[in-house]
């Protein structure tokens, strides 16, 4: 994975801005740079110049002027990927970042692969991978909740809980082994009860963070809700109101453009994305059994379920509409009232049989046209989220890669368990406890390939 | 225009970034940014740095951290806008560019307007109007030609020429007003001949800045093209071939995307753009006399008209055409014979009277569909601009508020020479070369007003 190449990318936004940065990272970066850098006095050169400083002065290359600019020299290993690095902030031109980045690549830079800078802050030991993974995360970052998460993990948080783990593992491993050297004589280095003990700890560790993920994931990528009902109750209005008063809240700070803000609300630093339902307005009335499925399966999806329906309808409509929805009870489901504006409020609470008619599920009764107790559904919304224990300061699994090696170490502590369980011989448990140590090890990344590399950092930026 | 405030504005482009750049400029502003800094060891305080230093640390605000970061130190008067500026590097999501943003906003910093930090350079000396004016122009740029226009007017290469005239007007303008004074005694101690000559030499001058205007403008906003001719003749065919050759050549710059390439293009540094003529389709074929007027009143607006027509086309179709689009003298017209791949080619220039027979007229033979023979169309495009002598190193004017200014200066300039020929008394003189003096000090800044600058610095983008 690592070459002596030194590389260079653009590493703010694309596009044009006041300012745009461009990386230099490897053994040749300084020299690279003071190959198109030219100070005001023409005399003076970075290469002579100390760490951690800040110098003026123009971008030349094959006898042009590109631009003047603010070079920044880092020098190993007090540095973000632990080489030298310089960082060129130049005026944001689409078209000078490109010459700039040309110029870079013409005196001796290479252009950086995605994430390359971060792999390289990896492999010089900068930080571990997941770590490096935090990286990618904290820059998609879109709420609070998935900020905090990714700079734990960046912090180290979840390095530091598995290499506990694999730490206490590791000294309980060579004691097993020890005792496979002298196995004509029958001792126990290990005392089994301990072993046993700390197995199920960890076992109760890594079940806890594995059962996390769901968690990490809503966070992470946001909770899926879907709106459902039958036609003209009201479904795009709700997610418009939904969604312009998250737009005004947004645009209280001027400066920034988010992209995509379409059907992505964001209630206190947590994200809910909305599931595209739209093919239930055709299939409710239409008995195409393919469409229904399509809608169906969307609906499954979600984690809430939002049911609209209109203030004229009885309890049984609506509890025939609830039933047909065949919910998991993973799933929330909020009944709706909307346009209650039309209607006497108390009068329909009592005809559909009070607030609790349809416990454990909660009904609202709001108008979403006329922001009428939208608030209410706001917090609702958050308590979906908030019941899996969100408030807790746990380490949170957000990762897949992660994921997929807990449960491997889980099913291997489970062997080892059971193993230990029906005194089978060390060398077997030992061999669960060496898959237990070799699947943490993948997460932080002190055993790692290649191919876990190249697929880890293909998904980042480049520049990063 | 100014006040004592602090001001912070997020300097790279919108969106998600490997980083993001921050920036702060005034009296504060290392103050206010040590107050959201956390070095490693805690004890370190960015007030205590030295100028011109890079310091690692955490963001943290309201008991939170919200990233890892590096401050850039710079102290006034060495810095882009003269006062002490913090450039804080931050991990480029939005989220943690709003939060950033936000923290440092409540830490007594305020939101800098459009082009705020620039007009503080020019509000501390540290360039003159049109160089602020050209830093607009150079993060604007998206071809070499208007780079270079706009990097040599940020260098000052206009205020040079400016100012130069202005000095020798003053000096001439001083001895008049001197003669005033001693009015009783009709002594003259400007010499009539000299200023007359200087007067002409300045005249000129202008007359000649005045003249790049149009050169000026086409660098910067591009040529622009229509492509006419009747339907079905391979208008949009031509237009994507020529897109499509534009951007293989892009696209080998990775990392770098460029917005709205759409129906512009871009040969050796100079910017194509194409006027949308859609509307020519429909009015060929009726009457409609309103949808006429309207797709010639865009064929009036393009410096180069393409009119496209197929190789069994008679001369005479093609001559009635020609005169149909009744063009102006400066309006450059290309003849494209297409689908020539459908015929011999030797054939179709005997039929059409040799390749001068829309003499002044250049006639290309080509096949838009097969690429074939399109690379000739690519020089005559440029020999369009070209022949506008864009080689030269002079100055050219690019700025509609130079442009008038300049113009305002002719006329007085006018005014004092024809006054210089009819022996007008020295006080007429002198408040013409006044008003003259008063124009060329509009351009650099000498002479202006809160209103000027609000105009001008409106239109930058938040960060500069």
């Amino acid at each position: 994975m690592k070459d002596d190449a030194t590389i260079c990318a653009i590493a703010t936004a694309p596009g044009m801005g006041a300012i745009a940065v461009l990386r230099l990272s490897g053994n040749d970066a300084i020299a690279i740079a003071d190959s198109v850098y030219r100070s005001p006095n023409k005399a003076k050169k970075l290469t002579d110049q100390p760490a951690n400083t800040l110098h003026y002065g123009s971008i030349e290359y094959d006898g042009k002027t590109l631009d003047d600019a603010i070079f920044a020299l880092f020098k190993q290993p007090h540095s973000y990927t632990g080489e030298d690095v310089v960082e060129i902030t130049c005026h944001g031109s689409v078209y000078i970042q490109q010459q700039v980045l040309q110029a870079l690549t013409q005196s001796g830079a290479r252009l950086a692969e995605p994430g390359e800078f971060t792999l390289r802050a990896f492999l010089n030991g900068k930080m571990d991978l997941s770590q490096a993974e935090a990286v990618a995360d904290l820059i998609a970052s879109e709420s609070g909740a998935a900020h905090k998460m990714a700079m734990k993990q960046m912090r180290g948080g979840f390095s530091a809980e598995i290499g506990r783990l694999r730490e206490q593992l590791l000294h309980l491993c060579s004691l097993l082994e020890l005792e496979l050297d002298f196995s004509e004589e029958d001792v126990e280095f290990a005392d089994r009860t301990a072993l046993k003990r700390l197995l199920e700890e960890i076992h109760n560790v890594m079940a806890h963070l594995t059962s996390s993920f769901s968690l990490g994931n809503v966070i992470k990528i946001g909770v899926p809700v879907a709106i459902v009902g039958k036609p003209n109750v009201g479904k795009s209005t709700l997610l418009n109101t939904l969604l312009q008063e998250e737009k005004a809240i947004v645009s209280e700070i001027a400066g920034t453009t988010r992209d995509a803000i379409e059907d992505v609300i964001n209630i206190k630093g947590i994200r809910f994305r909305f599931i595209d339902t739209a093919g239930i307005r055709q299939t409710t009335d239409t008995i195409e059994s393919l469409g229904i499925e399509r809608t169906f399966s969307k609906i499954s999806e979600a984690s809430v379920v939002l049911l609209l329906a209109e203030a004229k309808c009885s309890k049984d409509e609506i509890q025939q509409q609830i039933t047909a929805l065949n919910l998991t009870p993973e799933q929330n489901l909020v009944i709706i009232i909307n346009k209650i504006d039309l209607y006497n409020e108390t009068e329909i609470i009592q005809k559909l049989g009070g607030k609790d008619a349809f416990a454990p599920y909660p009904v609202l009764f709001l108008s979403a046209k006329h922001h009428l107790h939208t608030n209410n559904l706001h917090d609702l919304l958050l308590d979906t989220v908030q019941s899996q224990a969100l408030q807790t300061s746990d380490v949170v699994v957000s990762n897949a890669r992660h994921y997929e090696a807990l449960q491997n170490a889980l099913e291997a502590s489970n062997r080892a368990l059971s193993g230990l369980d029906t005194s089978l011989p060390s060398d077997l448990i030992a061999q669960d406890i060496r898959e237990i140590l070799h699947y943490l090890g993948q997460i932080t990344g002190e055993i790692t390939t290649d191919e876990i590399l190249g697929n880890i950092f293909k998904n980042f930026c480049i520049g990063k």
